[in-house]
């Protein structure tokens, strides 16, 4: 069948300008260590990802040294036991060459990649199996010693770093995968796969991972499970919950729980790998993960469209939802002040023309002439009625990873603006935009920059405040008002970056203090010493 | 837009009989109380059900006495108190006018729809209000006594009747819509609702369910969620886990968990209602839904296929699926015996020439002319490479349900042909059939029918035996033969209809060791008294 005729105009089809710098549009240059002992080669220390400095600001070696989290946080190290020489030595023996404690290689992953929090572990260990998990694990429980799972370390709230001085468990070399089957789509492997590496792996075979993120590129699938990650498709392929199919875990004692299927459906008792899902390293350490791949679409198409306000974006997406129907895989908006950060910072264009909002919508679909008449219809509907006032197209892989890069790469525009306090909340979509304004009014010049995107189709706002440094001053006029104006919407204090060491003490913003008990008796359950990435998720306080 | 000319052959058009007989095709005639003191009304007392009896061989005044299940089943009672009048007088506080003690009411809920297993409850209540329930559970869990909560009482593994004389907790009055959102499609309502008329409800708002099952004119919502329902629309729009927003529950001891959100996302916390969903009413008595519907296709379209063999399904899965695309909705089979029984017992008629297999394909989409495009490509296809024998198609909405009818009403038509050993596993899909021929080879005369059918893009098979009566010879050819060889697969004994009571010693062939202490662990922190729907679920050994 030959592909129809688009009707949109011709304009849209056109590049306004040279618009996109930079050679890796679609990839956060994460801070990383430079060096690993004893293993050097082409994937370097931590998978695939592209973790050595790469000159940024952010490079740790020449930033200013980050303020140790005791020192800035309220928290008390709780009476775990210290490593001891012994320790080491023992542990030397479930996973020969890969104790790792040189000072210099504990830099990186003691501190977060936003610079914000930053632990004093001795040690990180590098197992390769989970029958070495589950040693390390019977080990540390049985000693008392606190342990820290950590994947890519790309977390947003201080979830994958230590506090204090605990052991470092590090999934980075867990990063084969098991088992892919080309007619379901189930992909099995280890935790410490790289979310990127696996939907290359995917995309080869006919497959497309079920999320997307900005960190792709450093973030590893098991610390993408262990927080249930939202990300880029959420409004497409829904959440974790359903898409993964399968986990192994090993639990605080060692104890290892194989509830590795790859089955659609099973109904045989508690569907216990939920517990998981989401609960950040605290009741257990993922260690594989079986999930469902959708098919890859045939056809991708990308538009950039400017709006002239947010009831416009709104309208947008209601249209939007209605005539793209199925196809619609995408839904995120950007407010001009992020534009400006990501101009500003790293020096990318605004495609169209300047405006109050930008919006980005991506279609996946399996018939490019249909797919290609449905967003044209939709296109000439909301330009004819003025809900858009100038837009751009993509559908070839160069022009869809530049539209993309503007709105996935305002995480690291923001982060090189200063000292960044994020919130990442669930509101109702009438009321979505209204904090951000609201806060610009309140905070006046004491904030750099007040910015709101996020993804809209899912109803999460990702607020953003910048300063040059961390102030105590400007956290009291953002926060507890933050969180009680989400409250008073009903919405959630974390939509999708979850809790860690930074949000934890908000929980009761969202959920009620039945639900807190039940949680620290789960806690209690599965944790019995409380040795699983302490001092995160659950409030400091009953 | 004019709608693009349809390319298959025009004979697909034609409805080759007056094929489908009866009036009500997309509803199993359920059989259910015909009176309830005091509850009279169009609506009746169990909702908006058609529970009542319609001269079927199922009405339970005209069928043979069904053996109570401890004198089928080897289970003891446990230390529960039993129910005295001083308990009932307090229960009549709670819920005045609302504690039925009938005999004659109390058969119907006594009893599975498969009449199956029977139990000797002496009283039913039926409260309004989460706080009633909360009332109520604080009460018997104070005096000991058992509960079995009840929905539609719809289920397949008898989990939703009482096994001796637990007191039954019916949600049918718990029928009320509490909101709706137009823009986002988010319904809350209370747990007793009928699936249907919340189909209903919100099809005219223009939205439907995510769930929909041939149970669907009695299956209450909470049911559905406590039994993690799948059903037919399970490919499209994926599991409940990933659906259900929120949930209200009353826990054993009556402390009410108000986690009704209705956002998208929301990662503050472990996500408790996933504990909920699934676990039949053995962790807590779920009281209201927050569900997410989706936008309701204005295209639908059926296709009723045959196919000389099972390797040709299978073929024309992996044809369809990437032919159709986003555009799938349910991929449905049936042996022809299935086919011989719908005839036998319902009076249906077969639409297309007799065929070893039959498929139930449908599109639900949002451009009618692009539909029909690439449903004609796809069946132009699989009717030239000989995948497809014959087939017919729908896109009325009254062929649409007398096409769903055939493959719907096979349990229905099942349930007439004698006892039913009814079995639901997930199996890999090269090998989903293979034990149904199997089968019919090791049982030979014995059995009446062996037949197979199912969600196919599921992965799962409904397998069917049927003899006159029940017979423990018959289920010792079957069983553990059945389990075994699923586990063999690495299969689910239990795909979608949980264990409740006639399954839950199955579990451990698709759960290991650790998982169910892990469960009992569940159990023993949210119900430690263990009244909440006792004998279900958990195996009755360690």
């Amino acid at each position: 069948m030959p592909p129809l005729v688009p009707r949109w105009p011709a304009w849209l089809f056109c590049w306004r300008a040279a618009c996109i710098q930079g050679a890796s549009v679609r990839q956060r240059m994460w801070v990383g260590p430079s060096r690993i002992p004893g293993l050097g080669g082409p994937r370097g220390a931590w998978g695939t990802s592209p973790l050595a400095p790469r000159g940024s600001c952010l490079a740790s070696s020449r930033a200013p040294e980050v303020t140790l989290t005791p020192e800035r946080y309220p928290v008390r190290r709780l009476p775990f036991s210290v490593v001891s020489e012994d320790d080491l030595a023992a542990l030397e023996q479930v996973v020969p060459g890969r104790v790792i404690t040189d000072p210099e290689d504990l830099e990186a992953p003691n501190l977060d990649w936003l610079r914000t929090v930053r632990g004093s572990s001795k040690v990180l260990l590098r197992p390769r199996t989970t029958q070495e998990v589950a040693h390390i694990l019977r080990y540390c429980h049985e000693r008392n010693l606190a342990v820290n799972p950590q994947g890519g370390n790309t977390g947003m709230v201080g979830g994958s770093t230590p506090v204090f001085d605990e052991i470092i468990l590090s999934t980075a070399l867990m990063n084969q995968v098991l088992s892919f089957h080309d007619v379901s789509g189930v992909l099995v492997c280890q935790a410490g796969c790289v979310l990127e590496a696996l939907s290359q792996y995917v995309e080869e075979r006919g497959f497309i991972m079920p999320l997307d993120l900005g960190a792709k590129g450093s973030c590893h699938i098991g610390g993408n499970v262990a927080t249930n990650a939202g990300g880029l498709r959420f409004l497409r392929y829904g959440s974790l919950r359903g898409t993964v199919l399968g986990l192994e875990v090993v639990l605080a004692d060692g104890a290892v729980l194989n509830c590795l299927t790859s089955l659609r459906k099973d109904n045989t008792g508690y569907d216990l790998k939920q517990l998981f899902i989401g609960s950040e390293g605290t009741l257990g350490v993922i260690t594989a993960v079986s999930i469902l791949c959708p098919p890859k679409p045939s056809a991708v198409n990308v538009a950039f469209l400017g709006c002239p306000g947010f009831a416009e974006v709104l309208q947008t997406f209601r249209t939007c939802r209605a005539m793209l129907g199925e196809i619609l895989s995408a839904f995120e908006f950007m407010d001009a002040e992020c534009m400006k950060l990501v101009r500003l910072h790293l020096g990318l264009s605004c495609p169209v023309q300047e405006s109050p909002f930008y919006v980005l919508i991506e279609t996946a679909g399996s018939g490019p002439g249909h797919d290609a008449e449905k967003l044209g219809c939709f296109l000439e509907q909301v330009l004819d009625s003025g809900l858009v006032t100038d837009g751009t197209l993509g559908s070839d892989e160069r022009r869809i990873k530049m539209l993309w890069a503007l709105r996935e790469r305002i995480t690291e525009a923001l982060s090189r603006d200063g000292y960044v306090y994020k919130y990442d909340l669930s509101l109702p979509l009438d009321r979505l935009y209204d904090l951000v304004g609201d806060l610009r009014a309140r905070l006046g010049p004491s904030a750099k920059h007040v910015v709101g995107y996020g993804h809209l189709g899912d109803g999460n706002l990702h607020l953003n405040v910048t300063a040059e440094t961390f102030s105590a001053s400007l956290l009291g006029a953002l926060e507890p008002y933050v969180y009680e104006w989400t409250a008073g919407q009903r919405g959630s204090v974390s939509a999708e970056h979850g809790l860690g060491f930074k949000k934890k003490d908000v929980l009761g913003y969202s959920k009620p203090p039945e639900a807190l008990q039940l949680m620290r008796q789960l806690k209690a359950l599965l944790d019995p010493k409380g040795i699983l990435n302490p001092y995160k998720m659950l409030p400091t306080h009953a």
